[in-house]
């Protein structure tokens, strides 16, 4: 057997945890024989959820940590401060080599502080952006920076195409992948400072697929593969993709109770409806990766259940395996 | 009778001028007495057009512009040089008083471009936002700015803020109307540069009611009435609605073919599906204004009907009855 795969998990993180992160964890292991899993938080509760369930005694640990970050803490503050928390436990285990990755569905802000501060960016990554899989109609692209560096410059988000990249080529197989920069028009001369200043260096880019400007309303519809922004506007685009769909599920659900016909209608389309909002769902794709750090961070929603735990964590397997860290640095040292 | 509302509309803008551009005009003038439109365009074009209406013809009247700019040609340029096009003539008319406001579904660029330079600001007005309702779960909010100005500083984003406040107050009917700004957190510490310089600014404002930072995901349930955010990421806010409803729709409709039980529920619940979705619509709302210019400029979508212009035109109406920019003009002088 080769040497296994290294998975620190915040088992505290999270609005389930520490249920949904521990059979999470246990899933994982049953499913992925390259797996070596830390449970990173309390010792005492960990073990006792952990009891419920017959695993592999050799793949799942627990690192005790007495501390937990909670979600409105400030993230700088509270990483500086709680070093005894499984937040900054499991992410000094990456920063020590003693795990590969690290999974959390804990705090965003500390776990990207914590991302950038302790475990560390690759030589030559200038910033480390968290990339999302969105849902569109054609699959999936890569939203690439949706948070973590807002007010990036120009030469970031360049790193940020070249990350991307290397995501899409290796994790979702993707060849030859096409990037966009989002931007108000199509046009070249369009956009504000930023974009101006990045447009001529991603179309100069000779190991990147730059395709242009992409509009807003574009996004959804699968018109690129990967989707440059700054992370201000990575947000906005993710949140809004949360916040139409929630608004236009509510509103037509309430206009289908509008007439008999159409609640009759409504009871036979239900299952389908279901399984489609379900495909079309940020959630269904887990966790969003840190890119460009020593080892891989994956951040999953709050409310992961311990299905998004399991994926999260076996994501972290194939980044291990297709060996991305050692590509983005081979990608960013290239002129 | 009172003094007339002039109206100046550009007759060759849009997908389906002149034809939608006269038929809402002559609709506009059967609806409201206090109005008076001007086409602008060409002559013959119009002249033919128009002579297959009835109508009061001392309120509609051909201004002839031989010009026209077209969607794609760059804004600046195009102003500068096609001094006999319905846009920039339109334009004039409301500069030197001859018309109160204009109306227009052709080049948005140009329409922005021409408020600015041509039509100009009200004194003390820095930059004149782009400010167009959009749909919520709740009714409308005001999305201020959403293209006039990328790079907008935090005293512009402050003014964008009051103006919003006497639109929704005086057109829109609303008391005291909630103010929030975009942000990628709730809490007052997060934000780029431009929101944590704005923040304060807000918060210490006496004259309007803001209530802290939102989130782009609850925008749409309509959790604010003014959305004040810098035109960049006003416009990504303004294309994702338009994005994520097409593609949620899209996807919904195709889910809904995968078994005969819900290809019957999708007939049965087709009329208030429909009926639903175009209350939700972006289009319905007609034109967005563009605030804090000597006379109201309203862009309304490319794809305009004759009903778009009719309501673009008789918003003109309201907007002067209210005396909208003489209530903008003593709002930005406080201090």
């Amino acid at each position: 057997m080769s040497e296994l795969i290294r998975v620190a998990v915040d088992a505290m993180g999270g609005d389930n945890a520490p249920v949904a992160t521990v059979k999470g964890a246990v899933e994982a292991v049953a499913e992925s024989n390259a797996l070596k899993v830390f449970l990173v938080g309390k010792k005492e509760v960990l073990e006792k959820e952990l009891s419920a369930y017959s695993y592999d005694k050799d793949r799942i640990e627990i690192v005790n940590a007495t501390e937990v970050i909670e979600m409105a803490e400030p993230p700088v503050l509270a990483i500086r401060t709680k070093k005894d928390s499984s937040i900054v436990k499991a992410m000094y285990m990456v920063n020590h080599g003693e795990a590969d990755a690290y999974v959390s569905a804990g705090s965003t802000g500390a776990t990207l502080v914590g991302g950038q501060i302790i475990v560390g960016r690759l030589k030559g990554v200038d910033r480390a952006p968290l990339a999302p899989l969105i849902p569109t109609e054609k699959g999936n692209s890569l939203l690439i920076d949706c948070g973590a560096n807002v007010d990036a410059r120009a030469n970031h988000l360049v790193q940020f195409a070249k990350m991307g990249t290397v995501y899409m080529e290796n994790i979702m197989g993707i060849k030859n992948p096409t990037v966009a920069i989002v931007n108000i028009g199509a046009e070249e001369e369009k956009g504000n400072a930023l974009v101006k200043e990045t447009f001529p260096l991603l179309k100069n880019c000779p190991d990147i697929n730059f395709i242009g400007s992409i509009e807003a309303r574009d996004i959804p519809s699968g018109y690129a593969d990967i989707i440059v922004c700054e992370a201000f506007t990575g947000n906005v685009i993710l949140k809004m993709y949360e916040g139409v769909a929630k608004s236009l599920v509510n509103v037509i659900k309430k206009g289908l109770m509008s007439s008999l016909k159409s609640k009759i209608g409504a009871l036979l389309i239900k299952d389908d409806l279901k399984k489609t909002l379900g495909n079309y769902s940020l959630e269904k794709h887990g966790g969003a990766p840190m890119l460009g750090l020593k080892g891989l961070v994956v951040k999953t929603h709050g409310s992961s259940s311990d299905i998004e735990i399991k994926n999260s964590i076996l994501q972290c397997v194939t980044f291990t395996e297709q060996k991305i860290s050692e590509k983005i640095s081979a990608k960013i040292s290239q002129v």
